[in-house]
Order: structure tokens, then C-alpha cells, then sequence
């Protein structure tokens, strides 16, 4: 899709200034654009050229389609469908999951200090209110707090790391709280942009198909991206050989510095094992890389026999020189058993980094002056949970086990059930909250989508949604090896959600596959 | 200062691992720096040169040194003083100002919805917590919001800045929400971030002094920083001559396209008459400029007969072509009468933007997903106060009354304390929420700082928080005409505290014009 086609497909549906025209291409409804006045100072010829040239596929053009679908049914549009299932976008209360009582009980608290003499409320709540309102200048959580976060829970962050990692210390001093994982992830990518162009750029390395967070930042700050394929045909694993063989041939072009690895995976949702980990990390030593962990989905495991090894612990339990290497590690509060996305909460953990860096990087936030202190909250009770005997336990961890459970088996669920249609290979869903199905498009399909300048992933997942409701991104917005074809989507629709979902999905396939055979 | 003793003051107020060694230079305890591992793959030798470049003083060496020596105080340590005065940033609450009511009941119970059925809450809390809920994903804050805001709450802000600019429209599909106004302000300077070496950078026109995050942020994004003064001896107006002085000069080196006014002044507190944002606007016409206005302060104002005109307001009653300019003005809830800095709520208004750069500018926010959900419904609360007749509304008027009347009563005395003391000089505070003295630095005074490799008023400043606790910014940090000094301090502490420190502050001032004179 070309930089024009893009604009002008969100344009139409987010400006309502002029007349709507329908486009044949793409068939979005477009509005005739605005003349730019001849006078504009900041027009497309002379904006930031990696802004226009970056890409967030999670909520593009399809998502964009999917709210205009929306507004027309609540307008009383008439479809074969009465509603859109966002499936594009990890966002867990949006599909219905419940908040975790504990931590909005305690974000309550601190945001009307009144409620601490509430009867209503379990002493542990208040306590916890407490401890976090006299870590707030003049306690309240509407004063600023140091730009690395509240002292008391980057704390309480260090500890549950400590736990987590079967004692391997983690420091207070280690820990910045940042307004979910992309603030973080952002801010140690920008510290890697090199001012001059007379030297290579430095290389990032991404896993294929990735998070598009990684992309976009990586263009914006005019870094190399530079691609290394997981094996679809392993259940997605993290093959070595890949690896060296990306590392290497992007030499050519880059400086390589920069390792990205996400586990659980995004959008594949694979679960590396202890030896992965290892061999990873040998690599990354080997070739003198920077190691970014991106560890959101740490709690969220469905496997059997699958658990989570953090980058830190089989670091660490490697010894010298491995456990020297300079990693940081992302946790937010968007995704686990929590899923509050919109909190915006969320952590990095720097280890071995050069004291002169962090001080910049320290320096560097403190122009944002803080993230929001209420995320920094809800983190506080992501990593610090009313432990056994307190008055919130048992309610917690019904709540949460009843999450996962129910997560775990809508990700066997999905992935079955996309795996039994004729024309979709699905690997099974190890961990995180998403499939990644193939999908095996006929030819005709495919020059189809040709000859209206479209992907064929994203003619096909436009087609899906037009014909049943069903936003999902497709597998270009996350890359792929080329001539395949993929969607993500998550996976949680609640249980009635997740069998209409399936069920549309069905007949919408059927019939496009005997439309293009 | 070198960037090297910045970066070991920082370090050693900040990490905790080295043996501490006391720094003749800066009297700052400072720490061995760990050797930087031969192995590192990030130094500061291949680190984002921009970040190095950049400066933050409203949270530089002086406060972390304020912090270190709070931590000594707490530890028992003896000192003239009891506590250290953090006059260094405008953080309301930190310096003791309640929150209002209405927000943070509004706030408790989007939280927790249990609470819209508590009878201690008044029904237009509920019925708002109930609207904003509605605007959300499954009903939660927890959801992810459209990346440009929630609409609800575009929709109101278009309707206060309806209101506050009487009747002019406004839009909500030219509302940003953003997490504070520093965000929205960063995201805008990053659209004209150029990455042709081969052409000229594009220049950014900043007022001296000013506040920190733009020059910040015109370092870190390798734009052109293009100072205007602004005149001290006519209350820290906004002259015209000087605009054009600077821009002319401006064009030897860059494309100067952006033009950022702060009204009222931050650190000056200075309010623009409407003749001289008419003045402006027709500068910025004439010079085809982009114009970014910081109007956070646009409650604070203090000064009889002064009152706030948006340049939005005066720019569209001037008609064509004045009305077409390109203008992006933000607000926050960190200041007013609210000072919810810890929230981090604020919006944008985008006006006459190109609609291709704003399709860009959304999609490159959508990487980012959303701000803070909470922060947002704090927007909404400010944007949307209780009315008339309605339940919270006597209250409401009460708390904001009286703490308006409170910072007027402050600005007051703190400009006539300063400007009573030999050797001192300061404007009259007009609005905003800071004072910035001019200190006439005997020469003697300037020799010392200059053996100690310090700018005077460092110096000084560093001087008045070791022997007296009080923590203001170096003027250095805003900028000011050479040969001139001056420092920040807010005008937030509460009356007794603010008693206490202007007796604090006369008392070292005298002893210090008497060691240098």
C-alpha cells in the first residue's frame, strides 16, 4: 500500500469534514481530502520522513474499517452481522475480562485517601494504600515522582523479580516504572540512535513475524531493522542458525549492536526453554549484542510442562563472563492475569549497564518529568499480590486463577479450532494471548489482492471483516517469510464471544476459499 | 559544567554501589564509578549524542543533591536547617495543596464501580463515573483507549475550549488527549524532525528564559534551538523586535519554521495582552511559522485587570489569513488550580494542520497505543467541572476559589520579599506559578564559580540549598541574557512553610552578598 493510499484510507475514517466518496480499491469509504493550503508551514513534502514511513499495523487501516463498521451498525446499517469482534489488539477488559478487585480497590484508596476509613474496604487494601501514599510527595498521588518511579515500589519490583528468579538478587536502583513496557522499550532503543551519517546505523535485530512496536521504533529512530525468521514449522522456535545467519549477513549494511527477544512470543506466542535461553544468550555474548527481553506475557503459560525462564535467571545462573552481558527486561501490567491496558503501567530492569549510560538515560526521562503514578500503583499490586493470610488472598487468586485457566484453555480452543479448517495451519498457543494462523490463499486470491495493490493477508483479513464483523491484523503488519500468509488474533473473546467468532470465521473461509479455488 | 561531572554528580546521588568520596569541586559526595566493563556494548562513547547533549535542570544536579541531603536528614544528620524546601518544580500537591474533591471521587470510583453505589457519593460523581465508563472498552478503565483519546472527553474539551473562548468552535476530532501537556508537546516537535543532513535543520523558536523541556527536546531531536528574549525590564514582555532580531539571525543556520510561545510564562509568569499575541500571530503570518502555544497556565492568572486570551480565540477574531495559521495549543491538569502533576492528563488542539501530517501524527501516537485512561478522565473533570445546581458544585467553586486565591495571595508575597532584598530584583508574578529573581552576583561570587568550573548562579544556587535547604533552579538551566543571573522558585509553598523559607533565604542571601562583596 502506498504512503497516499494509507492517508487517505484513515483520513476517511477519522475526519468528517467532507463529502464521503467510495473507494473501488479499497473499499473503505473515503472522503474527498482538504486541498492542504498552498500556505501550510508542516505538509506530507516536509514532515519527519520515518513517521510517514512507519507502519503500527495493530491499529491501522483494518481497525480504523472495523470502528467506521461499528458506527454504521449503531446507526442501524444492516449486515449479515450485528457486531464487530475486535480480535485485533490485546486488550483483555475491552473483550470482557474482569478487573483483579485487589488492585482497583487500592487505586480507589489512593485516589480518595477518604476511603482508607471505609468499612467496606479489606485492611490490607488500606495498608497497602498507606505504604503507597507516603511514598507520594505531600501524599498524593497527584504530585510528581521521581522520574525513575516511586522509590517504595520499584522496591516491591526488585523483590518480586528476587522471588521470581529463585533468589537472584534484583536492586531497587535497577528499576525505572514507565507508562506501560513501550515507554521503556522506546527509551532504551533511542539511546542506540547515532547522529552521524557518515557511520553505519546500528543494527537492531527483531524476531519475524514481531510486535510492530519494534518495527515502528526502529524506523522512527532511524535504526537498521534487521529481521531473523522464527521457525513456523517448530512451533515457532528460535533457531541459532537463523540467528548467525541474520547477524551475519546484516553486517553488510549495519552496525549490530541490538538483540530483541520476546518471550512468551508476540504474536506467535511460542515459550522458549531454559536451553534456548542459554544458546541466545551464548550468541549474544559471542557477537557483543545489547539484550532486550520483552517479558510481558511472563505469566501468561498454557503448555504443559512449559515454564518461564527469564533472560535474568539463566543469565545470571551461566556465570562469568554471560552473566556480565548487558540485558534489560520489560514488564507491564497490561497483559498476565491483570490485562489493564489502559493503566498504563509497567517496568525495565537494567542489568550491567554502563553507570554513564544509565545517568543519561536517567537524565534523559526526567524531561517527561513521570509516568502516571496510578499505573505505578497498579504495578505496586501486579508484583506485590496480597500475599497468603491477608485478608485479600483468597479473592485474588480466584480471580486470577480463574483468568488463566480460562485463557488457557480459549488458546487451546482457538488454536484447534482454526487448525481443523480446511486451508489454515495453526501451531499451538504456548503462552501470551495470541494465534497466528497460516493461511494457505489460493492464487486467485492472491492476484486478486494484486491488482487492487493489497497484501493478499490484508485483502483477505478486509474481507473477513466486511462480510463478518471480525477485526484481525494481518500477518504483513508483523512480517513473514515471503509468500506466506497469516493473521493474528487474540485470543480473548470470552467464551460465547470466542464460539460466534469461530463460527463466523468458519463460514466466512469456506466461502472464500470456494469464491478463489 | 562538563558532561562528565554531570554525569558523576548524577551517579553518585543515584547509585548506591560504590565507596562514597566527598568531591572538593562541587561538594557533592560522589562514589568511585565502577569501571565500565572493556565488554560494554553501549558507553558513553557510542551513546545517542543527543541524549548526552540534552539538559534537564528542573531535575538536575541541584535536585538530586536535595534529595541526598533530605536522606541525610532523615538519617539524623545535623544541619541549620530541619527540611529541605523543594521550591525546584511545580508540584502542588508535593508542597501541600489538597486535591478537589470532585476529581478524585470521580477517579475512585471509575477505579472501583462498586462505588457508584456508595450513598457518600454525590450523584454527579456517579452519573460522570458512569459517562466516562461508558467511553471505555468493557466498561473498564483497563481497556486500551483510541490512541487520540477517549471521545467523550475530546468532546468535552471542545466544548470548554468552546466555552473559555466564547463560542469560537472547537472540535473534538482536533483534540489530542495526551499524558500531560510535556507528551502532546514532544509529539509535535517530533514532526518536524529532519533526517536530510544535506538540507538546513529545521529552527525552533523558544523564548529565554524558558522552560527546560523545549530545549531538551530541540537537542534531543537535533533541531535548531532559536532563543528570543524576552525583556526583563519590561516584565518579561514578549517584544516583537526582539521575535524578529532572532528570526532573522536564525536564518544564517536554519529553516526556522516553529514558533513556541509560553503563555503565561514559565519560569517568567509574564501574560500577554491581546495586542501582543495580535502581534504575534502576525509575526508568525508574515514569517510563515508554525506556532506551538503552552497555555498550561491559562487558570493562573494573578495580576489585576490581566486576563488569559488564547491565541486561538485572538487568531480566529483577526479573520483571514490570520485564522488559517497552523497552531497546536496544550493544556494539562498538572497546573491551574488542580495541580495534578502525578495524573499526567493534558490535550492538544490541533488547528489548520495538514490533514496528511495529522493522519501521520495519529498513526505515529497509535505506536504508543493510548495514554494514561485515568490521567484522560482527570481531563475530563477539569474540562468539565461540576455545573451550576449540581451536587459537587459549591464544593467544587470552594476548592478552586480558595486556591487560587491562595497561589494570587503567594505570587504576591514572594516577588515583594524577593525584590525588598539588596541585591536581588524581581518582576511582578502575572501568572503562572513560578518567580525568577534576578540575583546581582558580586564579581567576587563569579570568580569563585568560575575556578570551580561552575556558572555563578549554580553556584549560588548550590550555595543557598547546602546552607539553608531551600532547592530553586539556576537560571542557567532557562537561559538569560549573558552576564545576567537569575533563579526559579515556585511560588507553591503554603504560607507557613512559604514564611519559613523566606526567612530562610534573606538570611543566607545577606551572608553570602557579605563573604563576596
Amino acid at each position: 500500500m502506498t504512503t497516499g493510499s494509507f492517508v487517505r484510507k484513515v483520513f476517511s475514517a477519522t475526519h468528517p469534514f467532507a463529502s464521503p466518496v467510495l473507494c473501488q480499491r479499497c473499499h473503505i469509504h473515503q472522503q474527498v481530502l482538504a486541498m492542504a493550503s498552498a500556505n501550510r508551514v508542516l505538509t506530507l513534502d516536509n514532515l519527519n520522513s520515518n513517521v510517514v514511513k512507519m507502519e503500527y499495523a495493530v491499529r491501522g487501516p483494518l481497525v480504523i474499517r472495523a470502528l467506521a463498521i461499528e458506527k454504521e451498525l449503531s446507526e442501524g446499517a444492516k449486515k449479515s452481522f450485528s457486531s464487530v469482534i475486535r480480535a485485533n489488539i490485546g486488550d483483555a477488559h475491552a473483550m470482557g475480562q474482569k478487573p483483579i478487585s485487589f488492585i482497583r480497590q487500592v487505586l480507589a484508596c489512593v485516589s480518595d485517601p477518604s476511603l482508607i476509613n471505609d468499612a467496606n474496604y479489606p485492611s490490607d487494601v488500606k495498608q497497602r494504600a498507606k505504604l503507597l501514599l507516603s511514598g507520594c510527595g505531600g501524599h498524593s498521588v497527584g504530585s510528581y515522582s521521581h522520574s525513575n518511579g516511586i522509590e517504595i515500589i520499584r522496591k516491591h519490583v526488585a523483590e518480586y523479580i528476587t522471588r521470581r528468579d529463585g533468589g537472584i538478587p534484583s536492586y531497587p536502583q535497577q528499576i525505572l516504572l514507565s507508562g506501560g513496557a513501550s515507554e521503556a522499550i522506546r527509551n532504551v532503543l533511542k539511546l542506540f540512535i547515532d547522529h552521524d551519517n557518515t557511520k553505519r546505523k546500528t543494527g537492531v535485530m527483531i524476531p519475524i513475524p514481531q510486535y510492530p512496536l519494534y518495527s515502528a521504533t526502529v524506523v522512527e529512530f532511524a535504526l537498521g531493522l534487521v529481521g531473523y525468521y522464527l521457525d513456523e514449522s517448530n512451533n515457532w522456535s528460535l533457531n541459532i542458525s537463523e540467528l548467525e545467519r541474520a547477524y551475519k549477513e546484516s553486517l553488510k549494511e549495519y552496525d549490530t549492536r541490538v538483540l530483541c527477544v520476546i518471550n512468551p512470543g508476540n504474536p506467535t506466542g511460542q515459550v522458549l526453554t531454559k536451553e534456548n535461553v542459554e544458546q541466545i544468550i551464548k550468541f549474544a555474548y559471542k557477537n557483543k549484542l545489547f539484550l532486550l527481553a520483552d517479558e510481558v506475557y511472563q505469566d501468561n503459560i498454557y503448555g504443559e510442562g512449559l515454564k518461564f525462564y527469564s533472560f535474568k535467571s539463566v543469565m545470571k545462573s551461566m556465570g562469568k563472563p554471560f552473566s556480565e552481558l548487558e540485558l534489560c527486561s520489560f514488564h507491564s501490567c497490561s497483559k498476565g492475569y491483570m490485562g489493564e491496558c489502559g493503566l498504563r503501567g509497567g517496568y525495565a530492569e537494567l542489568i550491567n549497564i554502563d553507570p554513564d549510560v544509565f545517568v543519561h538515560l536517567e537524565k534523559m526521562t526526567s524531561a517527561k518529568l513521570c509516568s502516571t503514578v496510578l499505573g505505578q500503583c497498579a504495578m505496586d499490586c501486579v508484583v506485590k499480590p496480597p500475599a497468603l493470610g491477608e485478608p485479600s488472598y483468597d479473592r485474588w487468586l480466584k480471580e486470577k486463577t480463574t483468568t488463566l485457566n480460562s485463557l488457557k484453555s480459549r488458546a487451546d480452543a482457538v488454536c484447534k479450532a482454526y487448525d481443523s479448517i480446511d486451508g489454515i495451519t495453526c501451531n499451538s498457543v504456548q503462552g501470551a494471548m495470541y494465534a497466528f494462523p497460516r493461511i494457505h490463499i489460493p492464487q486467485k486470491a492472491v492476484d486478486k489482492a494484486k491488482s487492487m495493490n493489497q497484501e493478499a493477508d490484508f485483502f483477505y483479513a478486509m474481507q473477513l471483516l466486511e462480510s463478518s464483523g471480525i477485526c484481525v491484523v494481518p500477518g504483513s503488519g508483523f512480517g513473514q517469510k515471503p509468500g506466506t500468509y497469516h493473521f493474528r488474533t487474540t485470543i480473548l473473546p470470552q467464551e460465547d464471544m470466542m464460539s460466534d467468532m469461530l463460527e463466523r470465521f468458519r463460514k466466512f473461509h469456506n466461502k472464500f476459499m470456494l469464491e478463489y479455488s
